[in-house]
C-alpha cells in the first residue's frame, strides 16, 4: 500500500516538508495539539513526572495490544533469532534509570514561517523512571553477524505518513545499540507501561530525543545495510531546502525550562506575581552531557546571572536549579539557559529548519509585577475581539 | 486584586466572550491546546479511560498541595463547621462509581465563527471509576441552617479569568448536593488522585459537565443567597448575544463518539480502510437519562441505521455500541448520533453561542476506503504548502 500519486508523480502522495504562511494555526495542527499534550510547566516541580503529565506524542494510534500473545521478535543479521515474551524479559537481569524524553520538534510552533507538524511550545518533554532489559542483553542472546551494521525497532503503531503505508520504524548503529545504558522498558515509575506510553514494551535510549525510543516495540532486527525507513529518513532531518538532504536528528540539545512565577491568566497565560523576593525554578537538560550552567535573565535575554544548581541524581534525568529574584512593579520578559559539559548552549534564536526540529532557544515567560491585575494583554498572534461582553 | 481598567472602564479588564475572525487557531489559544488534552480516540475501547487519557482542562495550574496540612473546610450557613483531614474522609464510608465526565466546551472549535478558548474538537470526555466519600455525609455533618440556598465549592486552583483574580469556584443548590450520588473522590481508577486530576479530592456530581466537578478541593460553604462568583456567572452559560443573560450550563447533553476504523494519515487524521465488513465501535452517554438508542450513518449524515448496544453496566458511566459497516471503495463521512431516555438526539448542528459550550452536533470521520493509499486530502482550513519534498 503505497501513495500512487503524487505533485511530481514519484509516489510520494503527500509533502514531507509544509510550511504555513500565516501566524496562526491550522485545524489540521490542532487535531494533533488536541490528542498530543506536552507537560504543564508547572509540573518542573517533581523531580519524576507524574503519569498524565510526561508528553505525549502519538504518530498514528495507540495499538491495542495483547499482552499473552505478545512477543519480541529479533532477528534479521543475527545467528540464531529469538522470540521473548513478556515474562521472558522480566525474568532477566532488570535496570532502573531515571531519563528524560523530548519530542525533538519541541519548539516547533515557535519557528516562522511555521513548519506544519504537531505545533509544539515550549513543553514536550517529561522525566520519567524507566525499569527494564538493558538492549545489548537481546542483542546478545541473538548474536549479531559481523556484517550487521543497524539495528532496527519495529512498533506496532501503523499509519500512513508522507503518502507511505508504514508501521513505526527507527534505527540505531550497532554501536550504539550495543551501549551499556539502551534498555527496553516495560515498566514507568514504578508500575506496567500504561497504552499511551508504549504497553507492553518501549526503547529507551537515555539522551536520544523521542523518537528514537520506539514504542509497542514488536521486533528488533539487525541488518547489513544502513536502514532507509520514512521515520528514519526523510522524517527527522534538519535540512534548510529542498536539495539539503539534512541533519540526522539524535541526541538532545541543552534545554532549561522554569516553572512560570505566580499566577496566570486563564487565556493569554501571562503570570501576575506580587512584588518582592521570588523563587525561580527549573529543570535542565542534555543529550551531550550534564548541565555545567544555567543563567537566568528577568529582562528578556539583555543580562544573565547564574542560578544555583541543585544536586545531579542521575546520569540521565533532568537537573534541577534555582535563582531568586527581586520582582520589582512593572512588565518583565524571564528566560533561562542551559550550557552542558560539552559547551553547549541554547541561543537565544535557532537556525529555521523545514520539519521545525531542535529548536532549543530559549524559554521567554512574560511576567506582569504589581500589586493589581494589570490589564491583560494578548499573546502574539492573538486576534482582535469581535464580541465583548463586560458583565459583572 | 481587581483588574483597574478595561475596554468600559468597569473593572473588568478582559471581555468574557470573545471570537475569531478567521478559521485558524491563534497563539493564545494553542497555548491552551499544547497543556490540556482530549481523550485520543481509540481510547474509547476501553470500559474505564486509563490514567493518562482521560481528558484535562486545568483552568490555572495544577496546585501543589502537601496532604498532610490540606483540610477541608465546610461551613457558612451550617450549625456546626467541620474541616475533614484526608484520614477522616477515608475513615466515612466509601462509594465508587464509573463516571463519564465531558467537557462543556467540547465541540468549541467546530462553531464559527469560533469563540476564543480552549479549541477542543470532539474528544474532550474520559469515564474512569471515582471512589470517595458521598457530599451529603458531609453536608449531614455540617447541618446545613434552613436558609441555606446554595452549596459553593472552592478549589485550590488560583489565576486570573475575566480580568478578575479567583481560586476557582463553583456552586450547586442545595437540594443537588443532597442528592445520593454526588461524591468526593480521593481516588481515580483505584489509586490515590493524580495531581492534575485534583489531589487530594475532587467533586464529582455524576451527570454534569466536567466544570461542576471542582478539583483540589478545598473548602464546602454553605450559603445564604445564590452564588455569583465568576465561573458560576458569567462563565458557563450559553448566550447568543451581549444583552443575553444565557442560559446555564448543566447537565451532559446526549452524545456519541465512535473509535475511527482502520489506519490514520499522520497530519490529516483521515483513515484508511480496506474494502468489506468494518466493525464500527464506541460509546454513549448523556447527563439526562440513559441512552437509548445509538444511529450510524455512513453517508454523511444523509441517511441513519440503529447501532447494536452494549449492556447497561453502570449508571453514570458511557455505553457501549457497535455497527457493522459493508466498506465500499471511495471516499466515506460516517458519523454517529446518540439519543437519551429524556427524548434529547444529537443534531447535525447545534445553535452557536458566544462562549462555545455544549456543542454536542454529531461528529463526523472522513474514511478512505481502497487497497491502496489513495493521495491525502488536506482537512478543512488547512494550508496550501510553501514547501514540498518528495525524497523517496
Amino acid at each position: 500500500m503505497r501513495g500512487q500519486s503524487g505533485e511530481d508523480g514519484d509516489g510520494s502522495a503527500t509533502p514531507v516538508n509544509r510550511v504555513a504562511t500565516g501566524p496562526d494555526i491550522t485545524m489540521e495542527e490542532l487535531q494533533l495539539a488536541v490528542r498530543n499534550h506536552s507537560m504543564p510547566l508547572e509540573a518542573l516541580r517533581y523531580d519524576v513526572t507524574p503519569i498524565g503529565l510526561h508528553y505525549l506524542l502519538t504518530h498514528f494510534d495507540i495499538p491495542e495490544v495483547d499482552p499473552a500473545a505478545w512477543r519480541l521478535d529479533v532477528g534479521g543479521a543475527v545467528r540464531k533469532p529469538v522470540a521473548f515474551a513478556l515474562d521472558d524479559l522480566k525474568a532477566m537481569p532488570k535496570v532502573s534509570a531515571q531519563v528524560t524524553l523530548e519530542c525533538a520538534g519541541n519548539g516547533r510552533a515557535h519557528f516562522s514561517p511555521r513548519p506544519i507538524s504537531q505545533p509544539w511550545l515550549f513543553e514536550a518533554v517529561g522525566n520519567a523512571e524507566w525499569t527494564g532489559t538493558p538492549l545489548r542483553l537481546l542483542l546478545e542472546a541473538a548474536g549479531p553477524r559481523a556484517s550487521a551494521v543497524e539495528v532496527v525497532f519495529t512498533g506496532l503503531d501503523r499509519g500512513v505518513q508522507g503518502g507511505i503505508e508504514q508501521q513505526y520504524e527507527r534505527s540505531l548503529p550497532v554501536a550504539e545499540a550495543r551501549m551499556g545504558e539502551a534498555l527496553v522498558a516495560y515498566e514507568m515509575n514504578g508500575r506496567p507501561l500504561s497504552p499511551q506510553h508504549g504497553f507492553p514494551l518501549r526503547l529507551v535510549i537515555p539522551g536520544w530525543y523521542g523518537m528514537a525510543h520506539v514504542k509497542w516495540l514488536r521486533s528488533i532486527t539487525l541488518m547489513d545495510k544502513p536502514f532507509r525507513g520514512y521515520q528514519q529518513e526523510p522524517a527527522y532531518h534538519m535540512a534548510t531546502s529542498e536539495d539539503d538532504p539534512g541533519i540526522p536528528v539524535t541526541r538532545m540539545l541543552p534545554r532549561s525550562l522554569m516553572i512560570p512565577p505566580g499566577i496566570p491568566d486563564f487565556m493569554s497565560r501571562i503570570r501576575y506575581v506580587r512584588p518582592g523576593l521570588c523563587i525561580l525554578e527549573g529543570r535542565a537538560w542534555s543529550g551531550h552531557g550534564p548541565i555545567r550552567q544555567v543563567q537566568v535573565s528577568t529582562d528578556g535575554g539583555a543580562s544573565w546571572a547564574e542560578a544555583e544548581l541543585g544536586a545531579a541524581v542521575s546520569e540521565f534525568g533532568w537537573r534541577s536549579w534555582r535563582y531568586t529574584w527581586q520582582a520589582e512593579a512593572g512588565d518583565h520578559e524571564l528566560c533561562c539557559r542551559a550550557e552542558d559539559a560539552a559547551g553547549g548552549v541554547q541561543p537565544l534564536a535557532t537556525t529555521w529548519n523545514a520539519q521545525g526540529l531542535c529548536n532549543n532557544a530559549v524559554q521567554r515567560v512574560k511576567v506582569a509585577v504589581g500589586t493589581e491585575v494589570v490589564p491583560v494583554q494578548l499573546a502574539a498572534g492573538s486576534r482582535p475581539a469581535e464580541a465583548s461582553s463586560n458583565r459583572p
